[in-house]
C-alpha cells in the first residue's frame, strides 16, 4: 500500500463539521471560527530520527527544521503563525543538551516571525526522537490560496533552487512567509503549494486538486548547486538513474528531490512580466522563475532542446 | 531526570507573543485571537504502542484513547472542541485494516462531539504505532477555567470512580466535555483538571498553580470496582505496596493509578450543596464525590480514622 492509498483510506468517511472551509488534502486545513476576515489555519508535520534527520545531525538545525516543515505549509496558503505545541517523543536514555539544542533551534525560527510555543508534551519513545509540531495562523479570507485553483494558461512559479536539498538545505531551509503574504497582497494567485516531496510530486497535487495539466520547460528549472555538484561527484561514478531521455541528473534532482520547501504557485500568464519585475525590487536576494504553464488537457509534460516528453519522473513516496 | 525537570528545562525561554492567555502548563494553551467572547484552546497529545496501548489492544479502542485524551484536556478547561488533525506513524510493514479501525474508532468519539477531523499526516515510525492527535477548541472567555484559580477553603470535587483504569478504562473512558459546560455554566468553578496522571499527581499540579495546599478525606476517594478487584485478586498473592500506614491497595488505585480522565475541581465551600443536589438531578448515572478541601498551608493531607497524615503517594511519572 503506498502512501497516497493509505492517505485516501484514512480520509474515507472522516467527520466533518460547519467551522470546516479545507478539510484534508491541502497545505494547512482552513477553519471559520467566526473572525468577520480570517480564517484560521491548522496544521501538524511530525519528522523522525533515521527518517527526517540522522542522529548526528545538529540538534538546533533538528529543530529549526521540525518547525519550519510547518511554517513552510502555513506560507503555502499565504498565512501568517500564530502560536505551536512541540510533542518530543525521546528513548528512555536521552542527552538532556541534545534536546536542550532542538529547542534552541525551534525557539530561535518560532521567534524570527512571532510565533510563541504555548506547550505540547514529552513522551516516551524508546527508540528514537520524534518531534511532531502543530501550529494555528490565520489568513485574510480573501487572500487564503488553495491547490485547487489553477487554470489553463496560467503561468507556474517557483521560488529559489531546487535539488540536492539532503547536502544540508533540508535542515536550514527558510520558509517563505513573507514571500507568500507579499505575493497575495500584490497579485492574484491562482493556486499555491510549497515543495515538500519534490516539484515533480508536489506540482502533481495542484494539478489533480484544479483539473488540469502543466507544461515544463526543461531549460527554465531552477537547478540548485548541490544538486549539480552531486551529479558531478556522481560523474566518476556509473550514472545514477536518469528518467527522463536526454537529461542529465541535476535537472532529474530538480524535478524529484525533496525538502527544498520553496514555493511553487501560479498566476494569470499576463501578471507574469510585472511579477517578474516586482519581484527583482522586492526579494532581490531570492530566485524566481517562471518554469512553464498550465494546461487544460492532463498530465505533465516537460520540453527540452529535442522536444516535448511526458514527464514520469516521481517525487519521494514513502511506504513503497 | 525526571519528566518534570526535563518539562521545566524546555520551557524556560520559549518565546510567546501577544495572542498568549495561557501558555504552558495548563490542559490546554489558551490564546486571543480577536474574537470578542471567545478564547481559542489548543492541545496535542500523543499515544505510543507498548507505552499507552499495548500491541493487541482493540484498534477502535486505540482510537478513541488517542483523541479522548484531548477531548479530556479541552473538558478541562470548560471548552467545546472544533477539529482535530491526526499524525500517525507506522511501521512500514503495517495491517491496512489495523489502522482503518484505528480511525473508525476515533472518527467515532470525534462525531459524538460534533469534532471535525481536518487531516493530518502519516508518517514512517519504523518500531511501533505513533499517534498524536492536535485540537483546537474554543471557550467562553468568562467561564475559562484554569488549574491556578483554587481558594483555601474551596470544596474539592472529582466525577465518576478512580483507579484500576488499566483493566479496561484507559481504553473506554468518556470525555466529561458536557459535565465540565454544565458546571461552568451554573457554579463559579475555581480550578480544574482532568486526571490523567493520577489524583495525587494531578492535584499537585492545581494546588502548585494556585500555591495552596489540600487536605483530603480518605473515606470519600470514590474508589472503582476495578481498583477493588484488583485488590482482592492481589490478596491471595504477597501485599502490593503500601503507601499509606493503614491503608490497603484499592484507595492507593484510587489515588495513584493514571488514566482515569475524571475531572478534578474546586468550587467555594457555599456552593458544595447546591451543586450535590443539581449534579444528582443533571447527571444521575455519574458519580460526584466531594474528596477534602483546599487549604491555605501547602502539601497534602489525608485524614481516615487513625488521624491525618502527609499523602505522599506519587502518581506515574515518565523517565524515572
Amino acid at each position: 500500500m503506498t502512501e497516497i492509498e493509505l492517505i485516501d483510506m484514512l480520509c474515507a468517511g472522516l467527520p466533518g463539521n460547519s467551522a470546516v472551509v479545507v478539510g484534508p488534502g491541502d497545505d494547512c486545513a482552513v477553519l471559520e471560527l467566526g473572525l468577520p476576515d480570517r480564517f484560521i489555519l491548522f496544521k501538524t508535520d511530525a519528522v523522525v530520527e533515521g527518517v527526517h534527520f540522522t542522529p548526528d545531525a545538529p540538534p538546533e538545525k533538528v529543530g529549526h527544521k521540525a518547525i519550519g516543515r510547518c511554517l513552510s505549509d502555513v506560507a503555502a496558503m499565504a498565512g501568517t503563525p500564530i502560536a505551536a505545541l512541540v510533542t518530543v517523543g525521546l528513548p528512555k536514555q536521552f542527552e538532556p543538551e541534545r534536546v536542550r539544542a532542538i529547542y534552541t533551534g525551534m525557539s530561535a525560527l518560532a521567534r524570527q516571525h512571532n510565533v510563541a510555543i504555548v506547550g505540547g508534551e514529552t513522551t516516551l519513545s524508546p527508540d528514537r526522537i520524534v518531534i511532531s509540531v502543530a501550529l494555528v495562523g490565520w489568513v485574510h479570507k480573501n487572500r487564503c490560496v488553495q491547490r485547487s485553483g489553477a487554470r489553463p494558461g496560467d503561468a507556474i512559479f517557483v521560488t529559489g533552487e531546487l535539488g540536492g536539498s539532503l547536502a544540508g538545505k533540508h535542515l536550514e531551509f527558510e520558509p517563505r512567509l513573507a514571500e507568500a503574504r507579499w505575493l497575495t497582497e500584490h497579485f492574484d494567485v491562482h493556486a499555491m503549494i510549497d515543495l515538500s516531496d519534490g516539484l515533480a510530486s508536489d506540482l502533481r497535487h495542484v494539478l489533480k486538486a484544479s483539473r488540469v495539466g502543466a507544461e515544463l520547460l526543461a531549460e527554465a528549472i531552477p537547478i540548485s548547486r548541490a544538486a549539480r555538484e552531486r551529479a558531478r561527484m556522481a560523474a566518476a561514478e556509473p550514472l545514477p538513474p536518469v528518467d527522463i531521455a536526454g537529461q542529465k541528473s541535476p535537472l532529474l534532482a530538480a524535478l524529484t528531490d525533496g525538502e527544498d520547501f520553496e514555493l511553487l504557485f501560479t498566476v494569470a500568464s499576463a501578471d507574469a512580466v510585472r511579477l517578474f519585475d516586482s519581484w527583482k525590487v522586492q526579494f532581490p536576494g531570492l530566485r524566481l522563475s517562471c518554469i512553464g504553464k498550465i494546461t487544460a488537457a492532463e498530465g505533465v509534460t516537460i520540453r527540452d532542446k529535442h522536444g516535448t516528453r511526458p514527464l514520469t519522473a516521481h517525487g519521494y513516496v514513502h511506504f513503497q
